[in-house]
């Protein structure tokens, strides 16, 4: 099998970002990708685009709108969609295109422009991301959907509000410290315990947000990326699970057998397992979805992702530090762009330009991005060497 | 590079499937791709998912609606989408599972069901898939565009409403042969040039139909291939092209840019010219796009096109046979699904299995798929051996 290297990356500010279109989001992220590799858009080979909402961006084909104006035609580029982990299919079809020999240098570009829409409306189509026959329909949303995976979690595993509020104050006090995040503010446990109740026993800051944001990433064969970076972090392992769209055809709310698919094939591709992982970016689309993550993907025990947050030990300079560039919680969650950010984070942690949030020694790090409630998972893991 | 082949096929009754939902379509075509391969789904390692259109589907990631109710998951499967090319994107994207290593057999599934929503909605639907700043919203939609193109054609070449028409004749006469073709009737001459005017030189006759429809393809690799089908379609050649969305941007209306990108890429990985092709199936969204689609692959000079089809040479017997399947025109163009049904009648072809509709002694094929109004290209060609 090829190896393939992130070689560049590029990401813009995350937002509420009125002052720019869908096409100029992701101009300001593939223009930073491409300085930060010191190439020009002409070198590269082939292109892949995510975006998750046709009804966000007013138009099928999105991707078109992407080449056309960052003039990257007459070039190879479609586009890629996986609801929440768009990005991360579209980071697993860029190296596909390289592995498979099809390209040297593949752009993978993720966007979401999110705020077009009133709220209301974002929160509808979101929504139809779950079940759209059985569930949705009803009224169901997406906090409804996860509140009830939360207090399942309570129920079995005696999970408690105020450790799900403690991954909120982790995720904002990193987002503080990163100045690509939507949220730069830290919170108190006493602020986010008392916030309003969205969908019990999820309230305000137990809720990821609705954003406006770009990630590109420049992606190179292994013949390429010696020669362009003195810093490339290799992709090492890929993996994919899927599951049921309905919560209640799923044998368990509180394990995503799409997480655990996938970290199964990505460990073994990789070689390592879950002690291997120095850090990790997960999929926090709210708070609950954190401490399932923790135990999917083997960072603890099964029900014991509650203590692990109580603990610290998923802050910088714990056991296994996750979301330290403030995750979808507080960076925020431009569908599109959330899984090419997450592999953003990881390259700047193994690259050891992570300022305030480093890791001490990071040489192997994760993405986790979910789709949906839980019907579809991606993981991939990152080395340093 | 590794070899991949096509070892099986599954098409759906093209129409207006009001007796299907998408999930049902799709189902009916992997059930007979699955069968022709003589392989159960258990068996297969991964999927990819065609839908173009989120707004037909009413929700993003139809791809999860898909590996939900076939009964996929917990394997991986997400979706790609190129508007109207979105079936050939997919057939892409499953080579490239493969050549990457990362799965020895593929399932690539093509659906769309269009007339969920009235055919007023479904032509403002695609037309946003034009250039969604500058031309649709000040009222174009594609018979416009390709309208605008039809008159480039016959000012710079002289090509006549009449060949235009004899287009649509060769199709809708395949499509008769063709029993998954939407339209199974024959028509005269007379009767597609007194067909009423959607926008000129367009008339009912020239435009390509509104359709629901799924089609399905099994990949392979090289080892797993020869093991499961005693007539492997080898995949040959992959080239993919982009340009503009705004027709204005373009250096000439009479030629496809991404096209004419996507073939110089194909034929060179194939090793292959356009002489050596025995059988195409072409984007014929309307006859114009026929007509120049056989000028930019090279199987005819430049402004030719028009007397290619009045010397009849694109008829089974011909020169080289072009869309005896009926073309979007006649068999109908489910986006989704149209680039693997392309595939399809292809392997069809190789493997001589289709009936009347059969070119003698075909050895080499051909597809062409085209996004929007052209802003997306992808060609295929594929090998008996």
């Amino acid at each position: 099998m090829k190896k393939v290297a992130i070689v560049g990356i590029g990401h813009g500010k995350f937002g509420v970002r009125s002052d720019a279109s869908l096409r100029e989001l992701i101009f300001e992220a593939v223009k930073a990708c491409l300085d930060d590799a010191g190439l020009s858009l002409k070198e590269v080979d082939s292109m892949v685009t995510g975006v998750a909402g046709d009804e966000f961006s007013f138009g099928i084909q999105p991707s078109a709108q992407v080449h056309d104006y960052i003039g990257f035609h007459p070039r190879a580029n479609f586009r890629v969609e996986g609801a929440c982990a768009t990005g991360s299919v579209a980071l697993r079809t860029g190296w596909m295109t390289i592995a498979s020999g099809l390209a040297d240098l593949v752009l993978v570009a993720g966007v979401e422009k999110m705020t077009e829409v009133p709220t209301s409306m974002a929160t509808e189509i979101m929504g139809r991301a779950g079940d759209a026959t059985w569930e949705y329909p009803f009224g169901t949303t997406f906090p409804g959907y996860y509140a009830m995976i939360a207090n399942a979690h309570m129920a079995e595993h005696g999970t408690t509000e105020e450790q799900l509020a403690r991954v909120a104050v982790k995720n904002h006090y990193y987002g503080s410290l990163n100045p690509y995040a939507q949220m730069q503010k830290e919170i108190t446990l006493d602020k986010a315990m008392t916030s309003f109740t969205v969908a019990y026993p999820l309230k305000l800051y137990d809720c990821s947000l609705i954003t406006d944001g770009a990630a590109a990433i420049l992606l190179a064969s292994e013949e390429r990326a010696k020669a362009i970076s003195k810093k490339p972090v290799w992709i090492a392992g890929l993996g994919c699970g899927t599951d049921s769209m309905r919560l209640g055809d799923r044998k368990s709310l509180t394990s995503l057998q799409a997480t655990r698919e996938a970290a199964k094939t990505a460990y073994k591709m990789a070689g390592v397992g879950p002690s291997d992982i120095d850090v990790a970016t997960v999929h926090d689309c709210f708070t609950i979805a954190e401490v399932i993550a923790y135990e999917d993907l083997g960072f603890c025990e099964k029900g014991e992702g509650g203590k692990l947050i109580e603990a610290k030990e998923t802050y910088v300079g714990g056991r296994i530090p996750v979301n330290v560039d403030g995750g979808l919680k507080s960076k925020g969650h431009p569908l599109g762009a959330t899984g090419v950010s997450m592999a953003i984070e990881i390259s700047k942690q193994l690259r050891e330009e992570a300022g305030p949030r480093q890791v001490k020694d990071a040489e192997i790090g994760l993405t986790h991005n979910v789709g949906g409630s839980g019907q579809l998972s991606l993981i991939h893991i990152f080395r340093r060497e």
